[in-house]
C-alpha cells in the first residue's frame, strides 16, 4: 500500500498507479480488475470506493437498495474489445461476488441515503449557448427582477404562515386554558383547603393534552416522518449542500404546520419557532420552482431557475424570512441563513436575503397587529420576548456574576444535549412501532400535565392580585384576592411564560416555585425533543434558562438582601441566554437574534455576549450543540467549518476514492447504459485520450453527472441521429426533469441503438476542479467548501484521474 | 492569433502554443523567443504580459520604477546551455529594445503601484513542517487563544484611540464655539438691530478655521498623504486584498488622528468616521504582527501571525472594531467587515470580528460615559444619532413618500457623486503642488465660515429660548428671550446638527433656514471631500439628507396642515437614510448601522429598507457609490462582486498572460538572480520535466513567489551548502522579513556561488489552483475571488503552462 501511494509521486514522474497491472501485482490476489469497465479494484483500507456507491451516490428514488454492485461480465457488450494485454485473465470473473468489497472508513456507519446538492453550476455547451442568447442587458435584468419579486413573495407568504399557525395556536390555547379555568373555578370549592379536589380540571387537562398530542404525532408519523422535531437541523443540512430526502414539499409544510399547532395546543414542552424556519424553507422553495411534487403541478414559472444553485439560493432566503418571522428579528434572520450556507458571500444573494427577511417582519407585524387589534405595527415577531421597559443596566462587578451564569449554562446545556441523546438512543432501539411512538408522545403529554397538577397540587404559592401576569389568575386554593403563582406559570403558552419570567415584579415567585418549576421544566423539554411530534427546541431553552436565571437572583437576593442590582428580569434574561449558548451553541445568528428579539440597548451586548461565550465553551468542552447532534446521530455529511482535526496531516491521496468508473469523451450507449445499471455513483469522469478501454488511464477534459446520462439515454441524444434532436435541445431539456431524475430503469433497453455512441463534449461540465494527489486536506477543504462542490477530481502530473474526493471523504474517521 | 488560440483546444490533444517554433510561425517577424530564460513573446494585443510587470507585480519599495524589462543577452551565463534548435536564431537581441512591448488591455491606464495581499497559504514543506510539529492539541488551542487576546486589544484600543480623538474634538469644539458665542454677545449690540456688526466674530471664527485647517493640511500633504479622506476605500482595498502601501502604519494613525482633529474643529464638512475605521485597521495590523515598522521596533511576539493572510483577517477585526466604535453598531460593524472582505465565510473569524465590536462599543461607553458623567453606560458610539424618544409610527399611505425620498436620495447622492468627481478631476489637473493643496483646503474652510455668516446675518430666523437644542443660543439679532435659529445650526459640529435636525421640536426652524443649509451644505461637502485633509463622507451626507428630509416634511405640512403624521424627526431620518443610500450605496451594512444606531423598532425598518433601496438603485443607474469611485479613480485593482458584463462570454484564454517566466524545479541561482534583477513579476510557476532550457514548457509543479526567491537568494539556501542552514532553516526565515521584503538590489553578486542550485521542491507552494484555457471567466472569477488568490495557472491537458491569471486580468477592459 505505501509502495503504492508514493508511486503518486509529488515529482508527478510516473503515473503507474493507473496501470492496473502493477494494481494486481500490488495488491495481490484478492484484487479483480474488469478491464472491460475500464474499472479495477485492489485491498486498500484507506480508499473508500464503496462509499461513495453505497452512501452518498445512492440514491433512493433511482436505485434498488439492494442492488449489489456486481459487474456481470455477460453484459459486456461484444462490440466493446477486451483489452488483451491486462483483460484477459480477469474475464472469468464470479459473478455472483461484488467487485466492491473493500473496507472502507465510511462504510461501516449505516448511512442513509443522502446526497449532496449540484451546487456547481455545469457550465457545459449548451449552458454557454444559452448564455450567449441572453447575454442582452434585457433578458438578465429580467432574470434579477424575477429573482426580487420571488424573494419579496417568499418573505410575505412565509409571514402569512407563520401569522396562521400563530394565530390558531392562540385562539386553541386561550379556548383551552379558559375552560381548565372555569373548570377549576366550578370544581374547587372557594375558601376550602380541607376540599382539594383537582381531579376534574386534571382530566380535562388530560384530555385536552392527549387528544391533539396523538393527533399530531399519528400525522407525523404515518404521514411524514421528516416532520419530527423542529426542522432546523434539516434546513441546516440542506443550506450546508445536503439533499434530504422530501425536505421541501408542500406535503411536509402541511403536516409540519398542523403537527406544531397540535403540540403546542397540547402543552407539550416546545415551540413554534423551529417548525416555521422550516416553513420559510419550503415556502422558498415551492414558489421559486413554479411547480409542486405533491400536487403534480406545473405552473410553467420560473423555468430557469430549476436547479439546486438556484433553488438553495432562494431557500437561503425563506430560512432567513422564516428565522425573522419567528422571531421578529430579520437581521439575525439574514445572518441565520448566511451562517449555516454562506461558502461564497455574493452581496446580492445577501442583499436580497435582508429584504425577504424584513418584508416577513413588516408582514408579519401587520397582520399581528390587526389581529391584536394594535395600529401601530408593534407587534414583533412570533417569539416576543417583550422589551424592556427601562434600559436595563449593569455595574462592571456584575460581568464575572454574567461569566458564572454562562458557565452554568453550558454545564446545564451539554448535561441536557447528552441526556436527551441517550433518550433518544433508547427510543431508537426500544420503540421502533409506528404506533408506540405516537403512544410515547402522548405518554409524555400526560407526564406532562401531571407534574403541573401535582405542583399546583402541593404547592402554596399565592400572591395577592393586581400585579397579576397572566390572564387567568388562578385562585385555586388561595384566598380571595390572591392569586395562584403555580397554576399561573403552567396555564399558558411556553411563550408566554418566557414572558413572565422576564418581565413579572419582583416577589412574583416562591423560591421553591422556581426551583421545582425548572427542574420539571428541564426534564420534560428533555423528554419531548426526539419525540414523533413537530416542534422546536428554542422556547423550553430559553424558558429553562430564564426560570433557573431568576431563580439564582432570588436565591442571591435571598442571601444578600442588600443587592439592589439583582433585577430578576435582567438575569432571567442573561439565564435564557446561556442556557440556549449551552445547547443551541449557535453563536453569531443566535448573539443577533437575542439582542434583536429582546431590545436591549447596545450597552447590554456585552453582558449577553459573555454569558454566550462563556456557555458555548463550556458546552464544547463536553459535546456538541443539540442541532449538530441531531445531524451527526442522523449520519447526515455535513461539512464542518475546518477540517476535522484528524484530517490535519493528510494529503488528498490519503483520503481519495478510487478506482474512479470513467467515461471516454465518444463512449457507446451501450457501456453508459450498462455502467449506469451496475453503478450507481453520481459524478463520473470524461476522458479522452484512451488506449482501448482503459479509460482510467485517459486524461480528464470533463465531469458528467448520472442524471445527465440519463436524459441523456431517455432522449436518445446519439451522436447517430443528431440531426433529429440538436436543434431543440437546449439546457432546459435537463432542467425540466429537475429535481426528480428518471431512474435509469426506466430507459428501455438499447436493443437497436447498442451501436450507438454519445457524444458528451457537448453535455459535460468541462471544468471541474482538480486538485493533486499531495495537496494538503485542509486546503482541499477549503477549495471544496468555499465553492460549494460535489466531486473533486485528483489529477496526476499528466491529468490522468487518480481518484475523486466527495463529501464524505471528509466526514467521520 | 485565432489560429493560436484554437491550438489550445477543447479537446486538449495539441499543446503546441508552448513549442515557440511554432510561435515565432504564428507571430511572425516581430516575434522574439529568449530561449535562455524561457521567455517568448508574440504580438498579441490581448495578452498582458507587460501588465503584471508593469502594476500589478510591481513593488516600489523592491524595485526601481525605471528599470525597463530588457532580458540583457549578455549576461546569460555562460554555463546554461543555449538551446540550439530555436534559441540560436534569437541571440543577437537588440539589447536596447525591451522585450515587453506588446499592448495590452492594461498598460493604459496610469496604475500605481497597488499589488495583491497572498492571501493563498503557501504550504509548501516547511510549512508542513512546521504543522507536524505543532499537531499537538496544545499548540493549536495556545494560537488560538492568542488570537482571541489579539482580538480583544484590537477592540480595546481601537476604542480608546476614538475615545481620545473624540474626547479632543469635543473640548476644542466647545471652547471654540463658546469664545465666538462671547464673542458675538459682545460685539453685537442687544436690540439694536441697525448696528449688525458681525465683522469681529467673523474674523474669530476665520482664524479659528484657518489655522487648524492649515495645520491639518499641511500635515496630510507634508508627511502622509495617503491619510487624506476618509480611509475607508483604503480599508475597502486591503480588505479586498489589494496593499495599499502606508496604509497600515502607526505614522498612517498618528497623522490621521491629529488630522481629523483639525479638520473637524476647523469646521470643514466633515465627519471622524471614516477615520475612526482606518484607525481601527492600523490598530489591527500593528497589534497582530508584534513590530512596528515606523519605530523600527520588533517586540518579538506574534511571530507566527506574520503573512499577509493572518494579518488581513486581523484588519478585519480593526475596520470592525472601527465601525463599532464610531457608530456604536457591533453588528453594523460586523457586517461591513464582511461585506468588504469575506470571500470565505468563517465561522471561528466571524466570532472574533463580533466580539472584537462588541468590546470595542462596550471600552468606548465605559469611557466617554465616565467622561460625560452617565454612570449607566448609555453614552453608545461616536455618531449617536440619539435614540428617539417615542417609537417611529408609519402608516401605510407614507411608503409611496418614503419611496420618494429614496428616489430623490439617489437623485441628489449621483450628481453630488458626480459633482465630486469632477472638482477632483479639476484639483488632481490644476492644483499640482503640495502648498496649493493646503492653500485649497483653507480657502474651503473659509469659504464655509463666509457663506455660514451671510446666511446668520441676512437670515432672520428668531425662535423663543426654552425649547432651544443647543448648548449655545446665540440671541445676536433676536429679542430677548429669543435665539437665532440659523447660528444654532452652524454653531456646533456637523454631528450635532445632525441630532439637531432629528429631535427639534416641530417649527424649529424657518422653511428658508433650512433650505438655504441644505444647499450650502451640499456643496460645502462636496468641495471639502477631496482636499487633502482626514475627514469622513459620512456625518455630511447624513446632514444634508436629514436637512433636506426634514425640509420635505416641513413643506409639505405648510401645503397641507392637516396631515398630522408629518413628524419632522421621521423624515430628517428617512432622508438622512435615503442621502447617504445615494452617496455611498454601502447597502448592508450601511443599513444595518442606521438601525442600529437610530435604534429604531424592527417595524421600522422597512421604511428605511425602502428608502434605501431605492436611493441605491436610481442611484445606480447613474455612477457607482462615492467610495468605489475614488477606488476607481486611483486605479486600485478591486474586485467587484460579479465578474464585469463585458467578461460574460469569454474564456480563461482570452484573459490570460503571457508569457509566463517559469522556473525549473532545480534551477541555477544564477538564472534566478539574473531572472529576479530582469523583471518584476511576483509569481513564477515551478516547472518540471524539462528539456534543456525550455522553461515554459516544463510540467507545472508549484508556484513560487519573488520575495520566497530573494529569501534564498539571500540567505544562500543552495543544494550545495544544505548541510549548514537546513538544521535552522523553517517557515520563520521567510515569516521574519515580512512584511518588507527586501529588493533583489540587496544581494551580494553571486560570484562564488554562480555554479550553485537552488531545489524548490522546500520552498514552492506544491498546490497552486490550476484551470484550463477553455474554463469559462466568470466561473474563473468565481474561484478567484472565494479562494482569494493572487496567481491562477491557466494549464493545457498535459498540465504544461498556457499562461497566469492575476487580479488586474478582471478588472478594466
Amino acid at each position: 500500500m505505501g509502495d503504492l501511494k508514493a508511486l503518486i509521486s509529488i515529482d508527478g514522474e510516473s503515473s503507474a498507479e493507473d496501470d492496473p497491472i502493477v494494481i494486481q501485482k500490488e495488491a495481490g490476489p484478492t484484487s479483480k480488475a474488469v478491464q472491460d469497465f475500464g474499472l479495477y479494484q485492489s485491498e486498500m483500507p484507506s480508499t473508500s470506493a464503496v462509499t461513495r456507491g453505497m452512501t452518498l451516490s445512492r440514491n433512493n428514488h433511482l436505485l434498488d437498495d439492494d442492488q449489489p454492485l456486481i459487474m456481470d461480465n455477460n453484459s459486456v457488450p461484444p462490440d466493446i474489445p477486451i483489452n488483451g494485454s491486462a483483460g484477459s485473465s480477469n474475464r472469468n470473473i464470479d459473478n455472483s461476488e461484488p467487485i466492491f468489497h473493500l473496507r472502507s472508513r465510511t462504510a461501516a456507519a449505516s448511512t442513509p441515503n443522502y446526497e449532496s446538492l449540484d451546487y456547481e453550476v455545469c457550465e457545459n455547451t449548451l449552458f454557454q449557448d444559452e448564455q450567449r442568447k441572453r447575454l442582452t442587458e434585457r433578458f438578465s435584468l429580467r432574470k434579477d427582477i424575477i429573482r426580487w419579486i420571488i424573494f419579496i413573495q417568499i418573505g410575505i407568504i412565509t409571514a402569512l404562515i407563520a401569522c396562521t399557525i400563530d394565530i390558531i395556536i392562540e385562539e386553541l390555547s386561550r379556548r383551552k386554558y379558559t375552560y381548565l379555568y372555569n373548570s377549576v373555578k366550578e370544581n374547587v370549592p372557594l375558601s376550602d383547603a380541607s376540599d382539594r379536589d383537582l381531579l376534574i380540571p386534571y382530566l380535562y387537562w388530560l384530555l385536552f393534552s392527549i387528544v391533539p398530542v396523538a393527533f399530531g404525532a399519528a400525522m407525523v408519523t404515518y404521514i411524514e416522518p421528516i416532520t419530527a422535531g423542529s426542522g432546523i437541523p434539516q434546513v441546516k443540512s440542506y443550506l450546508n449542500g445536503v439533499k434530504i430526502p422530501r425536505i421541501v414539499r408542500i406535503k411536509t409544510l402541511a403536516v409540519k404546520a398542523i403537527g406544531v399547532i397540535t403540540s403546542v395546543v397540547g402543552g407539550l414542552a416546545g415551540g413554534k419557532e423551529g417548525p416555521m424556519i422550516h416553513a420559510g424553507a419550503v415556502v422558498a422553495a415551492g414558489i421559486s420552482q413554479g411547480k409542486s411534487t405533491t400536487f403534480v403541478k406545473d405552473f410553467r414559472i420560473f423555468k430557469a431557475f430549476r436547479d439546486d444553485h438556484e433553488k438553495r439560493d432562494f431557500v437561503l432566503g425563506g430560512g432567513a424570512a422564516g428565522v425573522s418571522a419567528a422571531f421578529g428579528a430579520p437581521i439575525g434572520g439574514m445572518l441565520f441563513s448566511l451562517e449555516e450556507a454562506a461558502s461564497f458571500w455574493n452581496q446580492n444573494l445577501i442583499w436580497r436575503t435582508l429584504v425577504a427577511s424584513i418584508i416577513s417582519v413588516f408582514t408579519l407585524n401587520i397582520v399581528l397587529s390587526a389581529y391584536h387589534g394594535l395600529n401601530d405595527f408593534t407587534f414583533t415577531g412570533l417569539f416576543n420576548l417583550g422589551k424592556f421597559d427601562t434600559p436595563l443596566k449593569f455595574d462592571y462587578f456584575e460581568l464575572p456574576i454574567f461569566m458564572i451564569l454562562g458557565v452554568t449554562g453550558g454545564l446545564l446545556g451539554a448535561a441536557w444535549n447528552s441526556l436527551n441523546t441517550k433518550i433518544n438512543k433508547f427510543r431508537k432501539r426500544f420503540i421502533p412501532w409506528k404506533i408506540g411512538k405516537v403512544l410515547e408522545a402522548v405518554v409524555v403529554a400526560m407526564m406532562g400535565v401531571t407534574l403541573a397538577c401535582l405542583m399546583i397540587y402541593f404547592i402554596n404559592d399565592c400572591r395577592p392580585l393586581g400585579n397579576d401576569p397572566t390572564n387567568n389568575p388562578v385562585q385555586l386554593f388561595c384566598e380571595d384576592n390572591e392569586y395562584n403563582a403555580v397554576a399561573a406559570l403552567w396555564f399558558q403558552t411556553p411563550e408566554a411564560t418566557v414572558r413572565s419570567l422576564f418581565h413579572d415584579p419582583p416577589g412574583s415567585h416562591k423560591i421553591l416555585t422556581l426551583a421545582l418549576f425548572t427542574v420539571v421544566y428541564y426534564v420534560l423539554s428533555c423528554a419531548t425533543f426526539g419525540l414523533n411530534v413537530s416542534l422546536g427546541v428554542f422556547i423550553p431553552t430559553a424558558l429553562v434558562g430564564a426560570a433557573w436565571g431568576r431563580l439564582l437572583a432570588m436565591l442571591t437576593y435571598y442571601v444578600f438582601p442588600q443587592a439592589e442590582f439583582l433585577h430578576p428580569g435582567k438575569y432571567a434574561l442573561i439565564g435564557a441566554a446561556a442556557n440556549l449558548g449551552g445547547v443551541l451553541r449557535m453563536t453569531i445568528s443566535l448573539s443577533v437574534i437575542l439582542m434583536e428579539t429582546t431590545g436591549v440597548e447596545t450597552s447590554f451586548f456585552f453582558p449577553l455576549i459573555i454569558a454566550l461565550i462563556s456557555a458555548k465553551w463550556v458546552g464544547d468542552y463536553f459535546n456538541e450543540g443539540i442541532y449538530d447532534t441531531q445531524i451527526q446521530v442522523n449520519h447526515v455529511p455535513m461539512l464542518t467549518w475546518e477540517p476535522l482535526p484528524q484530517y490535519k496531516g493528510l494529503k488528498a491521496r490519503d483520503i481519495l476514492s478510487k478506482p474512479v468508473v470513467c467515461i471516454k469523451l465518444h463512449d457507446s450507449a451501450h457501456y453508459i447504459y450498462q455502467m449506469l445499471k451496475k453503478c450507481d455513483h453520481n459524478g463520473f469522469p470524461v476522458v479522452d485520450d484512451v488506449r482501448g478501454d482503459r479509460r482510467s488511464e485517459g486524461r480528464v477534459c470533463g465531469i458528467i453527472l448520472r442524471s445527465q446520462l440519463i436524459v441523456i439515454l431517455l432522449k436518445s441524444l446519439y451522436v447517430e441521429n443528431k440531426r433529429f434532436w440538436l436543434p431543440e435541445t437546449s439546457i432546459q431539456t435537463f432542467r425540466d426533469v429537475y429535481p426528480r431524475y428518471p431512474s435509469i430503469k426506466s430507459v428501455r433497453k438499447l436493443d437497436e441503438k447498442i451501436n450507438y455512441t454519445v457524444d458528451l463534449s457537448m453535455f459535460m461540465n468541462p471544468s471541474p476542479i482538480r486538485v493533486n494527489p499531495h495537496d494538503s486536506v485542509p486546503r482541499i477543504f477549503q477549495i471544496f467548501r468555499a465553492l460549494g462542490l460535489r466531486h473533486l477530481l485528483v489529477i496526476n502530473n499528466e491529468n490522468r484521474i487518480a481518484g475523486i474526493i466527495t463529501r464524505r471523504d471528509f466526514i467521520y474517521k
